[in-house]
């Protein structure tokens, strides 16, 4: 049976990064050495590191005022590490809070200064992007999520603000052309739609920093890891080189655009199947509804659990909703071929004249 | 020309593993996916991560007290996570500096709290471990790294204390039967014996933690990681994969003391032969030297260069000594094989006779 992988992530990556990867692990660029053998500081892991830096920028269009790092501890370490590098004690961080993970940035941050959470999408119970709010006059900064993976929302456009903007973009990262340089700091998870999990990419513009008077652990200071060029202590080697692979392979593709004509095209497509059958329905507000998560429900909750267990018997991994919210969640990141959607979709017309 | 994979960490790792691991990319499991390509909340990697902490106790033969975590960051994380967790703003750390990595562990600690170096052993360049050391009455803990290996010391028996005992474990960690409930945290990058880079064992006698009054992000939480099952939130998967591999491999292969067996049998055949030729020395103290990095120099310091090239042009990888300390350094972890170490020792055997 051909399986569809609709994992939220860790999820779908390119199959020549995974061919790639794989036969890194025997014989990595001819060297005779896995990839999981090698020394963080040859200059064969050093090769590795430059290249996915400078394809990062290419990718986002950035000049050297930024710096691309590839650290650890996922986007949950971003959430106590942007308040610790980046909000002093009496400081104000300003957040909007569309979803269980810009919750988690409140949190984090709530613990190194002052919290104004500007706005947030509860009232409907986040089936949109608040994006109305006004910056307190004494914020430090602006943390938005630019996709919510749970709820399934995005930002298509983004705030003009006059203090550091900070974009958690996890689920969304490369996922179309964006106007990389509105932001002062971007993070992301790998393992959505830039490799394995195990690695984060920070990218940073370096005038924002310094501006904290705590004192910051070297493994949490941007700053140390900016100096050491990525590579202060031991990092995660073979994530860092599932992402060099994935990232060649969204530039050799044809780079955002084309990522963003696929990924639209997908989800336009399974955004109309929900719309055209009534067994279906999409509580998001359209103009936020995002083109990575589709978050949507049966119209007969009863039917919900017949449809999950079709979607199983049918090869279609991973499109149960999350805990809290529930539902169906269909996750199309960048490596996802419309094949599979078209096959999710066919499935769903099935269910629905059977229903 | 076969290559001896003598590196310091990211470091050799063997030969089942590494295709094992190279299968899992392709196919784990006999699920069709990609171990790249999987939920870390399916039970098919709930497994892996509770077959690693149950195997990880076996070796140990450690009971309920203590918790198995796999986290990122490296012991770098962990030299300021420890005291985070452990050590009030008027708490005292007492730690034992005997080389680099003890001596970025007082640098983190003194971050949060007070600091007692209670043994350093500078007084002879680091050549030994300084085991002549008094507790301060208001200790938290005692930190020691149990092998330096920059260095090339190992601690062969451990402190007794009345105060908890936390072993910087990363580099000797699994290479010899050890009283590890001597302990009551251990912490080791996997990547020497235990892995790939990207993942950090971490093991807690529970009773330890909740002395400390400061509020503790989520993710440099001990307790929190606990309470999640080493799943607070998404984990370096495949790294957590490759450990459980190579725990199954050390336990297969006989355990501990099978591993010290070899250790030891490859660490007596390199000292020996540096013994017999006067072309060589090691100045480390006899009863502290490592069965894991062999720390060494040219009597004629003339000679450092073509030895290094000869090692090169002989296929012996990563065998220049740390930077600041210079000369030979021979990492023989556990998945190195004997006759990696008699092929080095009769290319030292002939240089001796050349020059």
């Amino acid at each position: 049976m051909q399986l569809h992988n609709f994992n939220s992530g860790p999820s779908i990556l390119p199959p020549e990064v995974l061919i790639q990867a794989a036969e890194s692990i025997h014989n990595f660029n001819n060297t005779g050495l896995s990839i999981l053998e090698i020394g963080h500081r040859t200059s064969w892991f050093m090769e590795v590191v430059q290249e996915a830096q400078q394809t990062v920028k290419r990718l986002m269009d950035l000049g050297d005022e930024y710096e691309v790092l590839f650290l650890q501890g996922g986007a949950t370490m971003q959430f106590m590490q942007v308040p610790m590098n980046m909000l002093d004690e009496n400081g104000t961080a300003a957040i909007c809070d569309n979803g269980v993970w810009g919750n988690k940035a409140v949190k984090e941050a709530s613990i190194f200064g002052k919290v104004k959470v500007v706005s947030d999408s509860s009232d409907k119970k986040y089936t949109y992007i608040n994006k109305d709010f006004e910056l307190p006059s004494d914020a430090s900064y602006l943390h938005i999520t630019t996709n919510n993976t749970v709820e399934g929302t995005q930002w298509h456009s983004f705030p003009q603000v006059n203090v550091p903007l900070i974009g958690d973009m996890s689920s969304d990262i490369f996922c179309r052309p964006t106007p990389f340089n509105q932001f002062d700091l971007i993070y992301a998870g790998a393992q959505k739609n830039m490799g394995a999990a195990g690695v984060t990419l920070v990218v940073i513009k370096k005038s924002i920093l310094g501006k904290v008077s705590r004192k910051i652990p070297a493994i949490l200071n941007y700053q140390k890891h900016i100096e050491a060029g990525s590579l202060l202590n031991t990092p995660p080697v073979f994530s860092i080189y599932v992402s060099l692979l994935t990232l060649r392979w969204i530039e050799k593709e044809g780079g955002l655009q084309e990522m963003e004509r696929r990924n639209k095209e997908k989800s336009d497509l399974l955004y109309k199947t929900i719309e055209e059958l009534p067994q279906f329905y999409c509580p998001i507000d359209k103009v936020d509804r995002s083109i990575m998560n589709a978050v949507f429900f049966l119209t007969d909750p009863e039917k919900e659990a017949p449809f999950l267990a079709l979607c199983k018997s049918e090869g279609m991994i991973g499109v149960k909703g999350y805990r809290t919210v529930g539902g169906i969640r269909v996750s199309m990141y960048n490596a996802l071929p419309l094949s599979s959607v078209q096959a999710f979709c066919a499935l769903m017309k099935r269910f629905a004249i059977d229903n």
